[in-house]
């Protein structure tokens, strides 16, 4: 006898038992087929790549997590987004591909970071992005704002985008003439849900700022509403090239959006939005579930100036949405928001009585090709323990075939949820389970 | 400026083409549907898991091929199949579970073996298997081997399962009382097919097994065809008990498959089947395409006596069922069995002429409601090249939207296989293009 070894998984691995699983993969097809609709195509890069053109990117904080490893002699990593990914296989691409190229992938990243609630060492990411060669139409930024209203329809959820620009900022930063600072004010600002206006205000007094520009600088991120009521905002504050060329972008943006029929139910402009990514160059987004602003983002994304600088001199701008898949995942779970799924892996369960097997699975096979989902309770039990069996796995029909049901072909049908019995012709049978089928 | 890193995937590691990405989704999401018709639940295990668990079973081979690493003091691997990670949840789940437990999984699987034609480092394994808790019947068997059936109509393939018991050439075994050699019988008979009857003679006569012993073996071994063909071929040649178990095993077998609708163009009995794996105890099959032999067994599968041993104490038998699926998806492709699919990623294009751009967008809406994939060609680009960029990417239909066209409320359809040209009302244009769509 070998000693046992107690079975058990990583924590911070997913997992999901599989009933949830079965509405995790029916998520997973209807956002597939959003992108789909949009003309995104599928990409599935590997699991594993070069740790030289996984890291060429990262900053330091990404690479503690970063699970990487020797075999033989080659060092590499397991990717722990789907950008950098994506990045190095445009840059292969680059003649093959057709520009715009507009691709999705749903796959999991890997992070070794400590696990604690909502945060997972293997999780779900879901991305869409389209890069240009050279040029990108701000349409495309449109076009993935549009994707989340699509999303979440498809899903029955009630949620928002909150969009912003970050050459807005940027501009008002360069006129106060701080662009030294600028790093330090993003960082700042972007903060201004946890810690408040006197939390940000503190933080860039500590560098020297003047309290009449930090002033001007929240002022400016204050400014939430549609296109116009922004607009009125921050109008004349500023005359920098930047500031005015976001400006031009977000009229430009919102004029797209409403010719894609999107509403003010659907996006609203909110300068505070700021993405901490340093990359973001244009557009960035988040967006929200109404009446569930404490889940925070449960996607974000927006406009890069350069997909592939690590890789290629092309530039490649492009602009990406996301959602976290495992995270939201878990917020519908937990709140019950996931549309109902039985447990039933059938609708019918047939328990033969007496010598009758091979006419239940001949039975059996009449129903499945009526797309019937039927199981048949084959196993060395007894009757008793088949019907507990039916009633605990919620098969919500037994059919019951004893030896005189199989001579005068009648199928005693029994409606688990209530106890009703029907005798039934063949007919008959495959009419009430196809009415009652899921 | 960087120095460019210049961009490249690990060798033996998978990445599709998108056009290639869409088929083999096409393709995991028809099995998909096999299994859950068949009452078969998902799972997804992590791709990680720890060392000790997951090496638990494997042999010295197997061994050499895992990515296995360290990080922080938790030794993990990849995983390099998918039965040690089931065998795993089972164990961990036994109390939640119902049984027969029936669970399908499609994901990647890693070994690093050299790359070679064929081979791969990274690739997606399908499987599914019936689990049974002290007891299982060769319903599920049977319920395996239909599987492909199902399998391989919804995927337009002509194939058919050759199956065997290993209880017969181990109760031979028994009977020739060779017991001992017993491993090395089954390896030499296994490769029959490679080396031939000769061959196999050869290198059990180095074992000192005496020839007409070796000829009864190999003569076992040449029974094939329906029930009775192969009964007639072996009957009275043994008295052992696990030969007369292993023969009533594939009687049973045979009048299920048969009561599932099997008929001989779907299985055929070949002795000559025994898989390599040492834990299959009684059924074994495969499954060949017919005119493709040369592909060699595009799936395998059988009984196993004892699923998690070294987890639990649990008597768990099981059988399962498994497809190569990226190799069978590369043989298809390779060879043009797959179903064609368009390199276009939408119906139709509509390009902007003048200042239209959002008229085109707005009709973009209209379309994309109407269930019709459509882009427009929004970027800064002349027409000639985005007409161009159309043709390129092989869309069947392009509007041209000119402002006297937004006027007139009338829409330039072409026709790009052949150049014909339609003026078409909204309501036209989305009835012309509901018929072509795909």
């Amino acid at each position: 006898m070998n000693k046992l070894i107690t079975p058990r998984r990583l924590p911070g691995f997913l997992e999901l038992e599989p009933i949830k699983q079965k509405q995790f993969n029916e998520m997973e097809q209807k956002i597939k087929e959003v992108f789909e609709k949009h003309s995104f195509v599928p990409l599935d890069t590997p699991i594993l790549e070069f740790s030289d053109i996984l890291l060429a990117k990262s900053g330091g904080d990404v690479d503690k997590e970063i699970y990487r490893f020797t075999k033989g002699s080659t060092d590499m990593c397991m990717r722990y987004d789907l950008t950098v990914p994506l990045a190095r296989y445009v840059a292969m691409n680059l003649n093959e591909l057709n520009f715009p190229f507009k691709r999705y992938q749903i796959g999991k990243v890997f992070r070794g970071e400590r696990p604690q609630k909502g945060r997972l060492r293997e999780f779900f990411q879901c991305d869409a992005d389209i890069i240009g060669n050279g040029d990108l139409s701000i349409v495309n930024d449109a076009e993935c704002v549009s994707l989340y209203k699509d999303i979440f329809k498809t899903l029955n959820l009630d949620a928002i985008v909150e969009i912003s620009n970050r050459k807005i900022l940027g501009g008002l930063i360069n006129s106060l003439e701080l662009q030294k600072l600028s790093n330090d004010i993003f960082i700042a600002l972007d903060k201004i849900d946890k810690i408040g206006e006197e939390g940000v205000k503190e933080v860039l007094l500590e560098k020297n700022i003047p309290a009449e520009k930090i002033i001007s600088l929240i002022n400016l991120c204050k400014a939430c509403g549609n296109i116009d009521e922004v607009l009125s905002k921050i109008e004349n504050i500023c005359q920098d090239e930047e500031f005015l060329c976001g400006v031009k972008e977000i009229k430009e943006l919102d004029s797209y959006l409403k010719a894609m029929g999107l509403t003010e139910k659907d996006y609203i402009f909110k300068l505070a939005i700021i993405r901490g990514h340093n990359y973001y160059t244009g557009t960035v987004f988040e967006a929200y579930l109404n009446g569930h602003r404490d889940f925070g983002a449960v996607g974000g994304g927006g406009r890069y100036e350069n997909l592939a600088s690590y890789y290629t001199e092309q530039k490649l701008p492009g602009v990406g949405m996301s959602i976290g898949f495992s995270r939201l995942f878990d917020i519908l779970s937990s709140n019950e928001l996931l549309p109902k799924v039985t447990n039933a892996t059938s609708t019918v369960t047939i328990i033969p009585l007496g010598e009758t097997l091979l006419e239940c699975i001949a039975l059996q096979k009449i129903l499945r090709d009526n797309d019937i989902t039927t199981e048949v309770s084959a196993e060395n039990k007894s009757f008793k323990s088949k019907m507990k069996d039916a009633n605990k796995k919620e098969t919500p029909f037994v059919v019951i075939l004893g030896e005189n049901e199989v001579k005068d072909k009648v199928f005693a049908l029994k409606d688990m949820t209530n106890g009703e019995q029907f005798n039934l012709d063949l007919n008959g049978l495959i009419l009430k389970l196809k009415q009652t089928q899921a």
